[in-house]
């Protein structure tokens, strides 16, 4: 295996040799292999070890026994305690993610802080296999079943290459210490499950089992390479981004095959669970929606608007006092009040209104139901409902229209209307210039 | 499971209702219990039955049942027997896939003959997830994990939502009789494998099992649907029909990412197995070639041509007598050689020649090694091998070139170019006119 190694970094990772590389070192026998393949291959390469405390003393144990290793090969060891448990209750995560979470975040500060070329894992061809039917057994998206794409990134996965006998049967060749795990994690339990009960069957019905499953799993991650290029391809005329998020064109969308799938493609990233719904909005009504934990998803018209949750500024409230010339408000700019000679030409950033009629402070707020205002140029009053229908606001940009009120009264739809009540007469002297920049 | 059943057929099915329909009738459990499904759900079918003849009495008792089950359904009966064994032998594919062709074959002769609308089998959910491990142990590209689509094509699955057990129980609830199949192919070795010792792990991990692989395969199928669109898309403009086959073009391929996945989609039916070697075609000399069984793929310049094997006219040689005014060659068209008053302009399909330079009968043959000639209006000779460099003929353009001789010389490279030596003088008495059409 040591030959096998080293010809394979010398042809499939030429550019481990001469980088300085990072190695995330458990104790297990395979990190443990890799170490030592690392050391006899003259890699520059230092040892980072995740202490999880999830099994005391043992986790203890393990710590030591790393830093040891590092010792005895020469390298440098960098460790670090986590509170996984604490991690996971937090994050609302599964204490297996909590820890997966954990060590790549610091593998990446690690990287960056003390600067390594590449991260290395001792992932072998059993993990891949065991993985793929962990996520078979559980329900997954193809993307489960292609598995970690093995590419030059900045985790590098030497062993893939090799199975878990072989990398023990090395290990006990060469008399290496390893340190066993006995945590028994849902995931853990599952993954022995099928190490012990289902991949020995399949292997006796296939004693080549785990270079055909490389390569039927190459394939899968081929055809999902070019699901990826296709969809590439169609985004530009597909997806606009606008000032809210994301638009979707539905009418493009319909003229190409397999529209339900595309969309899935597009969304997959975004934590939408209930696909079905995603799906009917399509041919919803206008204002119809799906939400995810982060993410909304808003029929309007011919488009469907992807936006963030946005609920921090939902019943905000900001007041401008007469003597304050410039209030800024978070995320919409700043306004400027000042008195002018005479009324200028009003645009979408400026009104001009009679001093004599504002109530101060005026305040800044978000519409809410039952809001009606007088449109400049009409006598009648509306409902703000109406004007919104009638311009054909969609969601977001309703919800992201501040009013300028006085006392009750709306002074100025912002950038869109400004309010007849407040027009200037020739009569008035004191004329306020109301910018918003 | 009666009442799921009907519904199923309302809600998913309804074009079975009224439709004529052909049920594939084995006489084990599964296809017994869609048999008297159907007949519940008061659809109008027929039965099916293959007598494959590969366990003696036992196939014959097994033909025997499903004639009697079908009288008592007072349904029609239609059966046929195969001589599997002589067929696979004959076709070089194992026993499973010879019954497999001649069933198949069969019903689509029947379907067609007596007209029916849809052929349905008894495959359940389980048969699925089987297949899918199946494929996956022995290897597959994406296509075999995938699975059968389901939609509605002639052939209808129907009991696809349901699992084994609930068929089981369903017939033994209903005192049901069915044929066990004591046959042991290695294709069911494996399955009963996979049922017996597999399955049943993955379902102790998992309770639904069955439906989140159904959601898992159907997520995988709609990528592969996604990868057919997008081959769809490139299609026109990466591939030419061209004369002899298709013409794909690298200039074009090189500019889109993944060309090797695109090419392996491009000609995954066409039978190659050495994809590496197609790869490398892509920057491969001219004139280098992969061959499948029943196709070539050939580099050419710009472009990498697929042809069929076409080796029957290779050596094949036609003569023409001097009295025959007409002959037809096959793949090629007609010879006519008829006597004219004076030399006219000679074009792609038409030379004019002196009689007497002609030694009759004449032959048509095809290119060989060491072959020369005298192109028209040149004084020194040529080999064809150069001729075809210069103009830049591909290789299946060289294999589709014929020559016309007389004696040893070359007359005419047909369509391409006369010969010198053959040309007309104005001494010339009696002047031939030689067409092909």
């Amino acid at each position: 295996m040591e030959k096998a190694f080293k010809n394979l970094v010398r042809k499939d990772y030429p550019y481990l040799c001469g980088g300085k590389l990072l190695l995330a070192v458990s104790g297990g026998v395979d990190s443990v292999v890799l170490a030592h393949l690392c050391h006899l291959a003259k890699l520059d390469f230092s040892i980072a070890h995740c202490n999880f405390n999830l099994r005391g003393d043992e986790s203890d144990g393990d710590e030591k026994f790393v830093v040891d290793l590092a010792d005895s090969l020469e390298v440098e060891v960098y460790t670090e305690s986590f509170d996984t448990l604490n991690y996971a209750e937090n994050n609302g995560v599964s204490v297996q993610m909590a820890a997966r979470e954990l060590r790549y975040e610091w593998f990446a500060e690690l990287s960056s802080s003390v600067h390594f070329d590449y991260t290395l894992t001792a992932h072998h061809a059993n993990d891949n296999l065991e993985t793929f039917l962990i996520n078979l057994i559980r329900g997954t998206g193809p993307e489960g079943l292609a598995g970690i794409k093995n590419n030059k990134n900045e985790i590098v996965r030497p062993l893939l290459g090799f199975t878990r006998k072989e990398i023990e049967a090395f290990a006990r060749k060469r008399n290496y210490k390893w340190r066993e795990d006995s945590s028994n994690t849902s995931d853990k339990y599952m993954r022995n499950k099928i190490r012990q009960q289902i991949v020995p069957v399949m292997e006796e019905l296939n004693p080549n089992l785990l270079d055909s499953f490389a390569r039927t799993q190459a394939h899968l991650q081929e055809s999902m390479d070019l699901v990826e290029d296709y969809i590439s391809l169609l985004y530009p005329k597909l997806v606009q981004k606008d000032k809210y998020g994301y638009a979707i064109d539905i009418e493009f969308l319909k003229k190409v095959p397999n529209q339900k799938q595309i969309l899935y493609q597009l969304l997959k990233t975004f934590g939408f669970t209930e696909w079905n719904d995603v799906y009917d909005l399509l041919d919803a009504q206008t204002g119809k929606m799906v939400l995810s934990d982060t993410h909304r998803l808003i029929k309007d018209r011919k488009k469907l608007l992807l936006t963030e949750h946005n609920e921090n500024s939902v019943g905000k409230e900001y007041s401008i006092g007469r003597e304050e010339e410039l209030v800024m408000i978070p995320g919409m700019g700043s306004f400027h009040i000042s008195e002018v000679e005479k009324r200028g030409q009003a645009s979408e950033n400026c009104i001009y209104v009679p001093e004599h009629k504002l109530e101060f402070p005026l305040s800044i707020r978000k519409w809410k139901k039952g809001d009606f205002f007088y449109p400049f140029g009409m006598k009648g009053k509306k409902k703000l409902s109406d004007f919104f229908k009638d311009e054909k606001f969609s969601l977001p940009e309703k919800e992201h229209t501040w009013l300028l009120c006085s006392g009750k009264d709306i002074v100025w739809i912002i950038n869109h209307r400004a309010d007849d009540r407040f027009r200037v007469e020739n009569s008035d002297s004191r004329i306020l210039k109301i910018c918003i920049t």
